[in-house]
């Protein structure tokens, strides 16, 4: 059986020999505990059981929750060791039982809100969250049996992560959380689909659904806020306005789409205040936050026009703080959402996602802003909290 | 002038004789300070100036927002002596200058949120919230001129309430608030269309847009909540579940439509858990809160599917607490919104409101529960108190 797929060598990618059915002992950068450096050793990877796949991993990248995660911060589960990392790009190395529509040396993105096209949720045209494999940061085993693919090479299970634990040249994931891609579409730039640009952009076209000519703020210009300003540049809204603590962001920004900044520490009154007075008196039509923070998302949603607002929140909130609004002020028109992974059904709707990508209808050039070697991927996690990258593409071959 | 009009006549209602540009001294109810039992008494009613109407209150009825706002417990501004009331029915006695689209005779319900229907809000097909005339509880005197229309006989003001103050035998309220609905409808029923029902029912319509078979759950069996059962109702719902700590709500709940009936206080468990139990273990496609209550809310929020679930607001919340949600729960494709006046624009769509109250499409039937002479205005507010009416019609005339 020959692994190494036409689709493959197209890109200049390949597989290695006849690896099916056999444990695989390759890098991964393994978690021991909350925010100490991820240590890169071999580990073992098991074979995909049924409706699994295992993908060998190209590229990878880290995203905030990520960070969240590691340092302890976050809703996640904390549980060691484990390996992290949901934002990637691979070939699909073997596939188990059952599993019909992938193929070893497909391209394929990993998403840790999976789709299995069977449930009800799956079936409704209004969520994008499967019964069974939705994103759920308390998981960290296989659903198939509760076990781990991952283990260390004296056979201690080593723990899973988001559906996709991407910091591994191998990984086994549910075949729900994988896409397939068109083979011609660049591996390195489709690692973005699997978490911070579908994230930020589907936000704007799926959730929010935001009209030519609208009014935007972007709280928070990080990589999904900056996915956020794509799609709105993309669906041709007139004034986006980018927010951001800080002002180093307003560069990227322009660059990608951004017609207008705030830096809030510059401000004499509240952001919301002063977005209204950008805004004719009124407010933008869609705000987005996409920074985490509670009191940013009260800014955010007060910055919306009432009677029409739509405020749509992808920020993760790990403080215990409840929503800071007073039910009343829903009464003025005000709408709040929350999105996740931009309300994409990532089966179904990445491929063309991709496609569109690589047509220029979404642009992604600005959004790797490093790249570096697997093995340094701590010196990537220090990019990343430094506010020094937006993503650090981290080589596996 | 004649001010007998035929439409006035082909309901047996008239108007007195030429009053129009005169000040008129008729009765009141004229609240004096919270809690303070209404004094029946002579007050005056000044002409209405430009583009304001002066109507002949024929039934008005009591609401909880008139409740809240004479115990002074709601967010309503607190200025006295002012005439509370805000659903009701009447003729028009005579119109402003530049008045067009109704005349003396007219058949009437004022409604506390208006529509000028040219501005921009009015224009949007987003939003019932007119620029100008739109529902404010800290409003107590004319838009034009910052004065009041009432006085007490030795010319004292008299305030006003909610755009409409219709606890008297006259009142001047801006056209903008004022809905012309057809002659032949019964202006007693009609008096519902002021405000409770129109705001139960256009939640379930307009807001949520309930489709037949879909499930809902109405937290709090009031008027308002009542009407949300009707609405539901006539859309089909499949199971409507009523819930009230009070099980007499149960009978009047079952008259109108429900389905189930839940009391929080015979379970031992959360109500929201219960509520997913009746509905296969998902929960409720909408949820309804008529109850004013944050503790309510919350369940109300719980009860509904997540990935497609909608809980519309409804219950005026004069608790400083803020909305007891997480924002990760908003992640779970669970929404929450306000409705005001059933997102109803009221003088573009109550006309054929109205006439589908009359074609039996909307039944009004079960919610006028006690009717009495207008002096009675007290033992009215008593019923409502004691939860032993749905709605009191007190009579003018």
């Amino acid at each position: 059986m020959d692994y190494y797929s036409i689709n493959g060598v197209a890109n200049g990618y390949s597989l290695p020999g006849d690896t099916a059915g056999k444990v695989i002992k390759c890098k991964a950068a393994v978690a021991y505990g909350p925010g100490q450096p991820l240590i890169v050793e071999e580990i073992l990877v098991h074979p995909p059981k049924p409706m699994e796949v295992r993908i060998k991993i190209l590229f990878t990248s880290i995203c905030h929750s990520d960070l969240s995660a590691w340092k302890g911060e976050n809703e996640a589960q904390q549980v060691y060791p484990r390996i992290f990392g949901h934002e990637a790009s691979g070939l699909i190395e073997s596939v188990g039982e059952g599993v019909t529509d992938m193929k070893a040396g497909d391209h394929v993105v990993p998403i840790f809100n999976g789709e299995c096209r069977k449930c009800d949720y799956c079936k409704s045209k209004f969520t994008n969250l499967c019964e069974r494999y939705r994103v759920n940061p308390f998981k960290s085993v296989m659903t198939n049996d509760g076990k781990t693919r991952f283990s260390t090479k004296d056979g201690k299970p080593i723990y899973h992560f988001l559906n996709t634990s991407t910091f591994s040249e191998y990984t086994v994931v549910d075949s729900a959380c994988v896409v397939k891609i068109d083979a011609d579409a660049p591996l390195k730039k489709m690692t973005l689909l699997s978490c911070g640009v579908s994230t930020g952009l589907g936000a704007v076209w799926n959730t929010a659904d935001v009209e030519a000519g609208a009014t935007v703020a972007v709280f928070g210009l990080g990589a999904v806020g900056l996915a956020v300003v794509e799609g709105a540049r993309a669906r041709g809204a007139s004034k986006i306005i980018g927010v951001d603590i800080n002002s180093d962001k307003r560069f990227k920004g322009e660059a990608i789409g951004i017609t207008d900044f705030v830096n809030p520490r510059d401000l004499d009154k509240p952001v919301h205040q002063k977005i209204r007075e950008m805004t004719g008196g009124g407010g933008v039509h869609y705000s987005f936050e996409c920074a985490g923070n509670l009191d940013v998302l009260r800014e955010a949603f007060l910055s919306t026009h009432d009677g029409w607002g739509l405020t749509v929140i992808l920020g993760i909130h790990p403080s215990p703080r409840l929503l800071p609004l007073h039910p009343m002020e829903l009464f003025d028109g005000r709408r709040i959402i929350g999105s996740v992974f931009g309300d994409f059904k990532g089966k179904s709707q990445l491929p063309y996602f991709a496609k569109q990508c690589m047509s220029g209808v979404v642009k992604l050039d600005e959004f790797i802003t490093h790249e570096l070697p697997f093995n340094n991927i701590n010196q990537a996690f220090q990019l990343l909290i430094d506010g020094k990258s937006l993503r650090c593409l981290l080589h596996l071959v």
